[in-house]
């Protein structure tokens, strides 16, 4: 089987998106990068869902973004609870807990890792059409990063090409979850709380939001523990 | 002055870029991330580097890139020596101490580091006149780059236009010194080689036969103390 590396982050999102390069025939690398996140409990999670979805090798990494801060995730700014969610269109405002450049930052290392294991197939989970206005969710940026780590690279300069999967760019989240339940995904395993209070969600994050709503419009009962 | 993000290994191509930035007009806030490498010296270096250069701040960011290992710098695989130096042709051949995708991070994680500041310009030292090999050395790969961070970025998203500043790319080794002894650059303070011994650069890997030659080359006093 072709080794590819798969951004494995503890969410729902990217837990799907190993479930869906092992359906594709790949032998999944899951990579997790340590950066400082607030919600730690999300390392946790990566490790439980590398297991059960049976990756081939799980690396954890450390990075520490702290110390660049700049954002609700890796600084003492409050993450933002309680917005409305305005649907499937995306604001133009990127919010509080946007990370700077961090998938620019996950991928490269990403393509790091597999050139050690001889892979040219990076997967991640973002998605475009759910509310997040993240730029670097979008098939723009992971177009324009395909190009700069093929001309980056050992690979690349040896006539390799990299492909960066983001299988569930055009997803809604109610869609991702029934993919990912087809998939055996178990969410029990899963955690996508910004600000968690021990084992539970706080149900007010936007991400706690997206994540219910998600399975509520999937008509999928959520595994979730939430503070209320 | 506008503010810019300027990668310092504690080397001298880096030392000199440095100066270099600070010659154009702008305050430099220099990046040096510590990725587990061979020759933990280059972080002693990069501080007094940016303390004689007046770098208006200076961050050090952990990186555990021997999680990832794949180089002789990041894993126990040797550091080639005395091994000839073809001039300014750049060989085909990438060596061992290649480290997967680094500039592709590291310019990554200056990015971040940028839109905290509200910088857009990011300067590294890189060349590709030397011999070294390295394909993120190339400005081919600087343009895919820049193209990645507009479009993954908060900045970019806003209209920013990012700026990655290689001044040294076409120069060669012996232009790098002078220029940077033309800008009070201290090389004394830097350290270039892979492989030391306590305050000993070793006078055989690649990195010091490059600098030996092109101080050489310069007619200016090479200040580094070799083994031999």
């Amino acid at each position: 089987m072709r080794p590819c590396v798969v951004l494995l982050s503890g969410g729902l999102d990217s837990a799907t998106t190993l479930a869906v390069a092992r359906r594709d025939g790949f032998s999944p690398h899951a990579l997790t990068i340590d950066y400082g996140q607030r919600h730690r409990r999300e390392l946790d999670a990566a490790r439980a869902v590398a297991r059960a979805l049976g990756a081939a090798d799980h690396r954890t990494i450390a990075l520490d973004l702290r110390a660049i801060g700049g954002s609700a995730l890796t600084a003492d700014i409050p993450v933002p609870k309680d917005r409305a969610l305005p649907g499937d269109a995306t604001p133009a405002e990127i919010p509080a807990t946007y990370v700077p450049a961090r998938n620019l930052i996950f991928l490269s290392i990403a393509a790091a890792y597999a050139e050690t294991i001889d892979a040219l197939d990076l997967f991640l989970g973002v998605n475009q059409v759910d509310w997040s206005g993240y730029p670097d969710c979008r098939e723009e940026f992971l177009r324009a990063f395909a190009g700069a780590v093929d001309s980056g690279t050992r690979a690349g300069a040896r006539g390799g090409r990299f492909a960066i999967h983001a299988p569930l760019a055009r997803l809604a989240k109610p869609e991702i979850i029934r993919l990912g339940a087809s998939l055996g995904v178990d969410y029990s395993l899963t955690t996508s709380c910004y600000d968690p209070a021990g084992d539970l969600a706080c149900g007010r994050c936007d991400s706690c939001r997206i994540r219910a709503d998600g399975f509520a419009r999937a008509c999928i009962p959520d595994p979730t523990r939430y503070a209320r």
